[in-house]
């Protein structure tokens, strides 16, 4: 897979990276000696690095700034932790959303400079908002007294008002504060950070210039941050679980389990494995929870969004006896435009932070602790019992002459070229209605945002996916993306470069927005795009090709089909694009029903040209 | 200058161009025949490109989104504004404001949809904010029907607030509105964008799906919008008339004129020209007051930056018995780092909306309706009586024997390639202090960023400079940007060559964040940046190289000489990029002193590295 100067490389880096991790654990050991001469203290700059550290995170984000580069000393002098400099500072925070996507239980981390590099990322800190990613927003804000004066610093409104910023932030994160003295610090970065982790959400921490380099007591850090939500009301808990068990039972085996994105990111995978192996339930997920569950498994039936669903897929979960929805996010994209038809009064529904049975709300009650509880209530699953039937999941490659790469053609057909553990990733628009119905293998991520469904996303948030994929040993990343999109966040390429990343992006050219056409405007000229020479990206933006990077074009089936089987391009032994060429008014089945239905909330009057 | 076949092109534009306008002209007086059949009528997105044309807007820049797709169809369909669409949201922003600054008295405008567009524009908007430019953001949408009931929508935070977006753009626009019905539609709109012109600073404007195509009254269109600020209160107006023309009489002639950015913003240019011509005071200017003088006037004294300004500048505007301060904006870049030695005794500050007598405010009174009368009330200079010597000012190309392109040397040989009514464009850092000694020819127009001094924004904010030149009839746009910068906003160069743009494009390669190194971290890693094939980014972007774009690099003085003097490539016949080679730890000698100022407010510890 790869060439032997390679590996050696990599295995040189590797020990690298366990020399240091070494050093650093005898480091943590020894938390009083650390500092020589100053007893058992610490710089602030530096208790934020390792309490990064101990919640798994060693990727730091974002963009340098006057005001955060005091900050960014610590950073890259830390051993465990890696600065990563984004062309952007939206992509930087992209990116730190795709990192804490795929390092389940940590967190994504940015650092930014006041006004202007905070406000740059704050669509990607919305957008994480939105989904629930935990992402840690440090930015670098002027020195305490400057603050108090409020003079007219560049990066300011000009008007003095200073907490202008901290304002707009406070609307799309969890937690927010500014270390405004050292004696306080460590209460407030733990308090953010812990927010964060367990609301699943991201925060927002001003640091000022002047502080970053204070000395607090280092002992706070022997206490792990609680990285878990609190315990249930015992009582209502008691009751909840007596509800469904009897539920549960009245549907006599009749019984689905609907997976949704909450599940993934208030983790608890498992806890639903568990469940579903010991009643032996079908599985569905929706788009935005998409291999929550592994979609090999027996038990699993594919992906239900409402009216959208295949039709044998909405049968089976629409006439269930009794619907345990676990995590769920009913959102347009994510509900085949609110097209679910699962009655309430057959439905239970687990979230991070509530629990719903039938029309009772029980507010408090979380998951993560009801789950285990409620699946050793339930009876396992016994052979001879009724076994609700999983329709077969999966897409066939279509055996018809044409060579034009459609999208019915193209997403079978790449779902051959997966393997366990790939890192999947794709974009709102073709690209994540398309992969929807593609069955993916065993412990492969897929990555997406549904929701909030920011253009561009994607480019960023492969960065950080693909860090956390090498991270934790998991496959190669792919991307898929087209071309509109591509433009808003292109240089981050560079930045994938930069880091040795070898990501395989395939680039769907199909000239223009066509999520967009379809919702409305389909022949509107504000709908194209100006046509790159997308082969050629890579290696103006930093790479060489055939060296470091390699393009390719594929213009027809039988191209994309031998490139698709050729080992040195799976192998991914360097960065690869793939331009594939698509007709430009084709779509998957499901963007066009989605689009159709979004068209018609919009209640645009219907004009000449659409 | 072009060819034959360029020339007629454009002759043709422009006489299409005098048909549109002439079709508009007869349209707009008829305006009761306008829609047929609907009396008189019009629907809410034409009501709005209306005001727009009337403002002497015709450009709009954005990204579709589905909640604004219905509002692009009147945009794309009308005969005198221009669709122009963005590669990302924050390079729309930065177009529509630097299209402002160069369409004296007009404004910006940008569409961009809910949420994910909106706020990846908002640190653009809160620059205009900054800076005063007039921007109009118009943010597509849901329909007033789910807004009331709060679906979650994509784009949407998932928690049912539909009004974050909207609390977010409090902080950074003057003025805000959502249409919510067709009966108060044409009010809100004429309001915001009266706050948007007359006190130059953006607003921002919800418009729902449902309502684009809603029809209104069109007889409020008759009734321009009032574009002046409102008269001061004569009584006090007649004192501090009375109060200023003493002092100056007092000043026996030792006067100065100190001219800044809200001059320029505020639309007070030709004002201020009458007084220095009638008084023979001496001008000079902030830097971010560049070219709101002629630099070619007889009495014009140059840049005045505090302690970083020339030595004979400084002496001469701190030792003057009064200096007229006109439009100021006193930030940290604009003033040498707060170091102005002009004591507030001796100091008449005239503002848009209020004037300071030495240490006497008065709220309201705005220096539009001020000055002319203030002008009238002075004594015209007489010949004989006391005429204050005013500093030349410029500078030479150093003749030493170097090959090297230093800042030193750069700056005042790019100098003599400027031509009379060129706009020329310069990044926050090295470029937008460099520039600064550079003597510009008449007519010549300074585009910056130096309050707000967000990075990348140049390359925005040239591409609405280059329109708004085309439309004024004024020459080349030319460009100076560091390759750190480029990488923010690279991709609207794209949008440059797909509308026939040609600025000249002077990329500085110094390989990294170098106002950065100078504030901080000086061999830092993460002040450095990859490198890019700069010569190949036309080219891969969309353009023909040799054909629809030209690439240089230059490595010595002789080869940046020899482009210069090379009269095609001052001729603009394409859109060219000129990567001048540079040391990677050089400076202008104003950035090395500004930094080292900030880099000491800052107050980060040295740490062994900086």
């Amino acid at each position: 897979m790869t060439s032997k100067g390679e590996a050696s490389t990599q295995a040189v880096a590797s020990l690298q990276a366990e020399i240091n991790k070494l050093k650093h654990e005898l480091q943590t050991l020894k938390v009083d000696d650390h500092v020589p001469g100053m007893g058992d203290m610490i710089e602030i700059g530096s208790y934020i690095m390792e309490r990064l550290v101990q919640l798994g995170c060693t990727k730091m984000f974002g963009v340098p700034g006057d005001f955060n580069l005091g900050f960014l000393d610590y950073i890259e002098d830390h051993p465990l932790i890696d600065w990563v400099g984004s062309c952007n500072e939206l992509n930087a925070a992209y990116a730190a959303d795709g990192y804490a996507r795929v390092n389940d239980g940590s967190i994504g981390a940015l650092t930014t400079t006041f006004g202007v590099g905070e406000l740059s990322a704050i669509n990607g800190i919305a957008g994480a908002f939105s989904e629930h990613v935990p992402v840690l927003h440090i930015v670098g804000v002027p020195s305490t007294s400057q603050q108090k004066n409020k003079p007219m610093l560049h990066h300011t409104l000009g008007d003095g008002r200073y907490d202008a910023y901290f304002k707009a932030a406070q609307q799309f994160t969890i937690a927010q504060a500014s270390i405004d003295s050292k004696e306080t610090a460590g209460a407030v970065i733990d308090r953010v950070l812990t927010e964060c982790v367990v609301m699943a959400r991201p925060v927002y921490l001003m640091l000022p210039t002047d502080l970053v380099s204070e000395r607090i007591p280092a002992k706070r850090l022997k206490t792990p941050l609680n990285r878990t939500p609190p315990e249930n009301d015992p009582d209502v808990e008691a009751f909840v679980l007596d509800e469904i068990v009897k539920l549960v039972e009245e549907a006599q085996g009749d019984a689905v389990i609907l997976i949704d994105a909450c599940a993934i990111r208030h983790s608890v995978k498992e806890e639903v494995k568990e469940l579903f192996k010991r009643t032996g339930f079908p599985v569905y997920s929706a788009p935005m929870g998409k291999t929550a569950v592994d979609e090999t498994e027996d038990r699993y039936g594919g992906i239900y969004v409402g009216s959208i669903s295949h039709p044998d897929i909405k049968e089976k979960v629409e006439s269930a006896n009794l619907i345990i929805s676990v995590g769920a996010l009913k959102s347009d994209f994510n509900t085949g435009n609110f097209t679910y038809h699962i009655p309430i009064g057959r439905t239970i529904e687990l979230h991070s932070d509530h629990t719903r049975v039938q029309f009772a709300g029980f507010p408090g009650i979380g998951m993560k602790r009801l789950l285990p509880k409620l699946t050793s209530r339930l009876h396992p699953f016994k052979e001879g019992a009724i076994k609700l039937d999983v329709p077969k999941f999966g897409l066939s490659v279509p055996q018809d002459n044409s060579d034009v790469i459609t999208h019915e053609y193209f997403w079978p057909r790449v779902g051959e070229f997966f393997r366990p553990k790939d890192v999947i990733v794709a974009e709102t628009g073709t690209s994540s209605f398309g992969i929807l119905d593609v069955k993916l293998p065993s412990g492969a991520v897929f990555v997406s945002q549904i929701l909030w469904g920011s253009i561009g996303w994607t480019v960023g948030s492969t960065l950080g996916a693909a860090m956390a994929a090498k991270e934790r040993g998991l496959g190669r990343t792919i991307l898929f993306i087209g071309d509109g999109s591509m433009q808003l966040t292109v240089q981050e390429l560079s930045v994938m470069m930069h880091h040795n990343l070898k990501p395989i992006i395939f680039l769907l050219n199909n000239s223009g927005y066509t999520i967009e056409r379809y919702i409305h405007g389909m022949k509107r000229k504000y709908n194209d795009i100006t046509n790159w020479k997308w082969t050629h990206l890579l290696n103006t933006l930093g790479g060489e090709e055939g060296k470091t990077c390699q393009s390719y074009t594929v213009n027809n089936r039988d191209e994309l089909s031998r490139l698709l089987d050729d080992a040195t391009f799976a192998s991914t032994g360097k960065i690869q694009l793939v331009e594939v060429m698509m007709p430009q008014e084709d779509a998957p089945r499901a963007l066009k029903v989605q689009t159709e239905l979004t068209g018609k909330s919009n209640r645009y009057a219907v004009t000449q040209w659409t």
